[in-house]
């Protein structure tokens, strides 16, 4: 991790506006709990109505969670006039998602002046107060200036 | 693509049943709209409930369908006894998803023993008829014999 | 994959110029073999000195040709005053890389104005005629305009 | 970083006499420089012959130093019976390759029974003392007993 530049006044509030406005997270029951610069960490509760076939919370959920926090994280950082563009990314997961609770930590790697890589973990947390890693992610965002619905 | 082997009678069948055990297709309006061996398709209408902050429909749930679609187009080629688990993935977003449904196509690429590569492709259908290729992955995932809740 | 523009004329000299310049194709053996709108071949015979741990094509030399083959599928879409920047690739291993030569292909799966997105392929001959083959790449690659030495 | 497992005693020859079979290490001009457990480092000096076009190391020279370096961190965990295989990675360019010296950490993040992922950063170090972070992976290394000409 490097030390990033200074965000614009108000940028954690730009973050939570926005979260606001990804209705997805209020579908699945997530919630933004940290917003800092260069990282970002968004919570969902285990709910039996996101499981996949065995159970577990599904790959999709996991990765719905970890995209939003990388991609916060790398608009924590962006200037006032940009928007954020998920390019690509790759997840790994490690461990069957099992837990009471999963957080998904986003942290920036590189900000760059077009695109932002970020790193991305998910950690299953049990009731007992022990916790897992379950899923980590590596990904592209774009900084877009001007009209979003374009193509990349 | 190469040709595979026949797959176990009824290996789709098991695919149809799984389908129903993964209820968060359920809580997202997915279905699985078609099965082939080494070929699966998972339909999704746009609900404003599932987006993100521009009204695009999340990254996540495009993800989280074509990874299904992946998984099962694998999970028709693999051994009646076998369990089929997500290693990782990574998936390339190539234009804003916007539409009015959206039809992810899974297929295999490489069945091997232990693991399988597979290529998806998530197109949005308007309601005019056009269509337009919203995200390209490229998935690994793993033939499990017995206990699904260990670690791989 | 979709149809493209029409390239500017000259753009596959452009290509033959620019792998000149990539001295390590020169150092691995490898030779551009066929330049078309969208799509690239490069081919590289087996060397001893180009090896793993078990006499194998190393999975680097096996990379570094297909990047090399879908970055220039994508430079071949290209306005000529941009230029290519790797941004990012993912490639699965197929089948160890054992051949008497190998064949990769890069095409290009989605030409933006910024970005795009290719597929490349690496299929290993064999003396008998036989292939198989033994890696899948999926790459996003930028469209620069002038320095090519600033940071993405 | 999760803590691991002592590994067998040994495991650091075994490493270094793997790395010198890679004999494209050789071509290359790179050079094994640690090998703890769970953590290997290889080093590769900057040579004109290894160019892409603009005069920058070829992204797939840095993507063969960094391969086997997170390939030899899995390696260093597996038990003495195993062979280690290179399932898939995925890299991100993060500058433009200029520099005196690239290192290539590759570091364990989660081993598995069967599968081991891994993190590895390439570094360019300049001849006046500064560095810069060039490029950033993410790898599946899979264990294999027996036969590694196996189909995965």
């Amino acid at each position: 991790m490097t030390r990033f530049k200074e965000p614009f006044p108000g940028y954690d509030q730009r973050i939570r506006q926005s979260f606001e406005l990804q209705r997805i997270m209020n579908t699945l029951g997530a919630t933004l709990t940290k917003v800092e610069p260069g990282r970002v960490e968004i919570e969902l509760p285990f709910r039996k109505d996101l499981s996949q076939q065995h159970g577990f919370l599904h790959a999709g959920a996991i990765t719905t969670i970890v995209d939003s926090a990388c991609g916060y994280a790398a608009y924590s950082l962006m200037p006032e006039e940009a928007e954020v563009l998920a390019v690509e990314f790759k997840v790994n997961f490690l461990a069957p998602a099992l837990g009471e609770k999963f957080l998904a930590v986003g942290e920036v790697f590189k900000a760059g002046k077009t695109l932002t890589i970020a790193r991305g973990d998910v950690t299953a947390l049990q009731a007992d107060g022990s916790s897992r890693q379950v899923a980590a992610m590596q990904s592209t965002i774009m900084n877009v200036r001007g009209r979003v619905d374009a193509t990349p």
